[in-house]
């Protein structure tokens, strides 16, 4: 982790003015109601109940108290200084409000009005208008159309979610930002039954001015936060949302995101192969896979990883160990294990004997089943627990026990088992089952997870491992990245013969041709090109080479080559006595291989992206691809190769030919490269194919599509 | 639906003895315990509190009454007829148990106690002993190491499962069967907390005689039970189960089933190319896809669809209906909707105007979103779900009020709204949203569900449609079978010309290859095969055909190929001299298509499958094949093709020509029936490839294998 990075990006939060928003001394709600179930009205009634210990201000002119606190009839009147206003009036009146609040020195306002941007043209046009006098005055705004924030460690409540009905959530680290009131809202409830610990709460609403993304940048950097839920229906500020990511992943904070609206380019806008391919929702989870940030497809997915990240010790790696009363049970969450890709090994031989001295009832192999006899002799689970922990030494452990954990007797005693023999150890460690409240919270506080559901329990176990993987990937280091010599690209297409001279200067080698006029020059180039060569006929009145001898292939070494073009020229002079001869264009064969399509797209939101797939029916009608963000390093390129389904035909699969995927890399990287620093003028950039051979790769095609504005 | 099959199935079932095991008139517990928390205590208090109104009888030598009950010394000593006893007692003790049972003239018995096949041989051996003793007798038995079962329509409870415990679970529909008695438990728990109505709940444990499959055929004749869930580790009597779950969807009554274990076909095993791809797992996919019984991957999939089932009318089609007060929950719900494969099709226009006019803050346009100004004006909600309802027409309705729902005021509001626009409608709705029990009661008996995940919701009804779908699907007639004219086949292998003779004989065509011995004969057999041919030297004593000018592609016309004989000959003569020349073999040219992969193989379980799959990567590294018990109908067999991730190649896709999918689908089929009916003597028929061509197919090349006994 860079020092330079760190302090620029703290700089960054704190110039941003979003302290004063999410951590404000004293707050001003103008539009206070008396009635703690109207909208102007919940925010004081949760700053109550949070015991907020800043200055609260109610703004009502027909009141001379609200809620029990002194009111005042406008922004003016109230003595000292207002860091923070939130505006609980008509969209009509926020113009105004928003002057007052400048006058006051306000430095930050939320707007929970709607009747902005998502009303029309005339709503969008009083939304700029209201931005306008915000940047006047300095003033950072959360909203319009939203419903507010909640701050746990402070208690600033600006929010009428009735998510904060009723009890207000457990306290806790967890944030969530989300660019939907009511499913945030939503989230924040079934949060609450779940018994999640909320640190931060953050409805964005329009994002005239702070962005999801900045939101995100806070919380990764908030020590009260350390996992993020995040729900999106779009990105206004790639830029800032993915510094936040790589952030995160520095910071080791995970990052769940429901991103909705799955859409597709549409066809109107594919003009090369890799167009319809590209798609920003396969560009999102490219980036998201990148930058190792969770997507989750499901609220409950959503609810479930941040549950255990936020209970869990992070995952040392991916070794599950499965304990289970129930063979059956043990079964199924080894079949779920294999189906989030996390491994189930075996326990040590040793440990197994030992243990089945101990239990010959028991089948203690990896799931270890220790069947009800175990129930008989509780030092039998403790036994296995312990074995688990140290000679399986697993990265993750789940343990099942049926209802049994909610027993009157059992339950109690099941729950002191695992927390003596897995507490402080360090180990994400999951039970299955049903509990009454007080030992869930028992269970919790000693860093196990309760899940009622063992394929449940396993996909969150798994997602700890696969955070910890993605954290502990190294960090791309500029230096990987190629620098190439190419200078910039115009603005207009490149055709094949042009394409091709770009990406060779990139670094990308491409066939060989050689114009020569005598069969002695012909056996000299092949003599140098050293590998076996085509040889055509060239000459601007020939369109049909073959037809008139005009055409020799796999041609070795220079005496044959040099008779072949003795015996072309003589054949075509033949055939077509008065063609104008320009010369013969050798080339090196192109030999034996895998065809990839390697492209470079720019998608609406991030930019160049970069795209790889294998060739024909992979690409066209299988749509196996890879995607990343451009520009990327050899290592990443290579990552995205070998993600292919299709990969296996380069890798030797079936008696195959293992070919070069390192040149590969390279090449991808390259292109990546090129892409990206023509980003301005080019639209997108492909070859296709490019052949990988056993030693390295050839561009046999390329193609430069200009920006389209 | 044949009225002979019925009756015969009734029949069957009467016959199997099965209903004095499920509704006895009286039980007998023997080794009954005064304790409610013991093994043989827990039936009893659980009959006592079901008020079952059989008669009881607990056998316990060492009191006179047990839990309030008279108890006897023995079962000789009880007056009048016992149906049924379970055997609480210990397995040492359960053979004279059985004889006692069988000399008293018990008819059905349940053994709770374990030691048995589970623990190695010498418990088998007592198990086919008691298996024995059993059939002796008459005696129906389930079990041994089982938790018994639970008929709620008759308050027969026997069993000792902790998922009785506390309060019994809803009487309703749902049957669950378990082969895992403590994952049945588990089942039962949770079925409770989410107020599923269990009709029958059925531990299967050794199943020394009474099969899961058996069970599953009881229930789905049984008027108690319209839904069924199935816990599988293994298929004890697959012809059973099959004939139960064709049952199962004639009588529309949904299956869900979680089969574990989910295990690969072991390498050693596999002679042929589809070896390593008909593994049983795969197999046991293909015949619940093929009977319409639902796979549950997790535990929360099982009990959302058994829930969705108990509680809804059936689906009448795919068509979903979004209402929502979020616009980013509608989102969220129509991506999940595509991604379950349901349809999101938008309101009509003139519904659309009108709602507008009523609400301009909505946007009634599928997803509904009504926004919350909606909640001002409750007829605004009632107004967009009767449109939705009658102008949509929409076959599954969803709705999410976001918490709304468990608000004091408003919650009672929202059930009322949805109660009178949608109860009765038959039409199955989801609400998304938390309540209080009341409501969710209330909601349940109008016949809405209630789910806490929107996409949860989705899933559940867009399984209720694939039910519907399944249930519709015609049934195979038998005559849509083909009829072959082949002998059976001898347990032995059949190379390449022997296989093709055998598939040409089913009705497949393979290249016509005729054998002459002059240039005049080629060229009187190209004229009449009147397409391009192929030619080859036909010689003992020649190994390498092309070596000695012995191979002539591409000849056309008479003229051409008896020129080309001759050239063939003389060139083979002076090249091998002492070769004994037996002829030319003439053969049309395969012309262009796509390679299908066509093979028939035994699986372990239920016997011959078929699988279909393209040739080259598509089978070898994507695995895309589909697989089918045998025989297939030729519909059928066209829509496994169809299904395969590769099946544009054949239909047309890019640019391709469409080729004859029902040829080859009738060569599938043909296959298919020609495979079962040598099911006892051949191990796997593959032809590799079928050439699939713009009009009829090919078999190329064929394989037989005989069983490996």
């Amino acid at each position: 982790m860079s020092r330079k990075r760190e302090k620029t990006n703290a700089g960054g939060v704190a110039k941003s003015g979003l302290d004063v928003l999410f951590a404000p001394a004293s707050v001003a709600i103008v539009g206070a109601s008396s009635d703690p179930a109207r909208i102007g009205g919940r925010p004081i009634s949760y700053y109550l109940r949070a015991n907020f210990k800043g200055k609260i201000y109610p703004v009502n002119p027909k009141r001379d108290t609200v809620q029990g606190l002194k009111s005042y009839p406008d922004l003016a009147s109230i003595p000292g200084t207002v860091d923070f206003a939130i505006l609980s009036i008509p969209s009509s009146a926020i113009k105004q409000a928003m002057r007052d609040c400048g006058e006051k020195g306000v430095r930050a306002v939320l707007i929970f009005s709607a009747g902005f941007s998502e009303m029309g043209d005339e709503g969008a046009a009083l939304q700029d208008e209201i931005a306008e006098i915000a940047r006047g005055y300095g003033i950072r705004v959360l909203g319009p159309n939203c419903l507010g924030l909640y701050n746990a460690a402070v208690g600033h409540c600006p929010t009428f979610s009735s998510g904060l009905d009723g009890t207000a959530p457990k306290i806790g680290k967890i944030g969530l930002i989300t660019q939907s009131g009511a499913y945030g809202t939503h989230l924040l409830s079934l949060a609450k039954t779940r018994r999640l610990g909320i640190g931060m709460w953050i409805s964005t609403g329009n994002e005239i001015d702070v962005t999801t993304a900045e939101c995100l940048e806070y919380l990764v950097e908030s020590d009260d936060i350390d996992v993020i839920g995040l729900y999106m229906e779009g990105i206004r500020d790639p830029e800032t949302m993915i510094r936040a990511l790589e952030r995160a992943r520095e910071l080791r904070k995970p990052v769940i995101i429901m991103k909705v609206g799955v859409s597709e380019v549409g066809s109107a806008a594919a003009q090369s192969h890799t167009a319809s391919l590209a798609g920003s929702d396969a560009s999102i989870q490219a980036v998201f896979d990148q930058v190792g940030a969770m997507r989750a497809r499901t609220t409950e997915d959503m609810l479930d990883v941040l549950y255990a990240a936020s209970i869990s010790a992070p995952a040392r790696g991916d070794r599950l160990g499965i304990l289970t009363v129930s063979g059956g049970a043990g079964v199924l969450m080894a079949d779920a294990a294999e189906a989030e890709g996390i491994a189930v090994p075996p326990m040590p031989d040793t440990a197994v004997q030992r243990l089945l001295e101990r239990n010959p009832f028991s089948a203690p192999y990896n799931p270890v089943d220790i069947t009800a006899h175990a129930l008989n002799d509780f030092s039998l689970i403790e036994e296995n627990l312990t074995a688990m922990r140290d000679d399986g030494a697993y990265d993750l452990l789940v343990a099942f026990f049926t209802s049994l954990t909610a027993s009157e007797v059992l339950g109690p005693r099941i729950q002191k088992t695992m927390s003596e023999a897995l507490r402080g150890r360090g180990l994400p460690v999951a039970l299955v089952g049903q509990a009454p409240e007080h030992l869930l919270v028992a269970y919790e506080a000693d860093g196990i997870m309760v899940f009622e559901d063992p394929s449940r329990a396993v996909a969150a176990l798994a997602a700890l491992s696969r955070f910890q993987t993605a954290f502990d990937a190294p960090a791309t280091d500029p230096a990987d990245i190629p620098t190439l010599p190419n200078p910039p690209l115009a603005a207009r297409s490149y055709g094949e013969v042009e394409a091709k001279f770009v990406v060779e200067m990139a670094g990308i080698a491409i066939l060989e041709e050689v114009l020569v006029t005598t069969p002695q020059e012909a056996g000299d180039v092949a003599a140098r090109l050293d590998c076996p060569v085509a040889m055509k006929i060239v000459s601007p009145d020939i369109a049909h080479k073959s037809e008139v001898g005009g055409v020799a292939l796999n041609l070795s070494g220079a005496d044959a080559t040099r008779a072949a073009a003795q015996t072309m020229l003589a054949t075509v002079a033949k055939h077509a006595p008065d063609a104008d001869i320009t010369g013969l264009l050798i080339s090196p064969m192109a030999s034996d291989g895998v065809e990839l399509i390697v492209g470079a797209k720019r998608d609406e939101v991030f930019g160049m992206m970069i795209v790889v797939g294998l060739g024909g029916v992979f690409t066209e009608i299988m749509q196996d691809v890879a995607l990343s963000l451009a520009p990327v390093t050899p290592a990443r390129a290579e990552m995205m190769l070998r993600s292919l389904r299709g990969a296996p035909l380069m890798l030797g699969a079936r008696g195959r030919a293992v070919l070069d995927i390192r040149a590969a890399a390279n090449a991808v990287s390259r292109l990546s490269v090129l892409a990206k620093q023509n980003e301005a003028t080019v639209e997108s950039i492909e070859i296709n194919p490019l052949l990988v051979r056993e030693n390295g790769v050839v561009a046999l095609d390329a193609l430069i599509l200009p920006r389209t504005l």
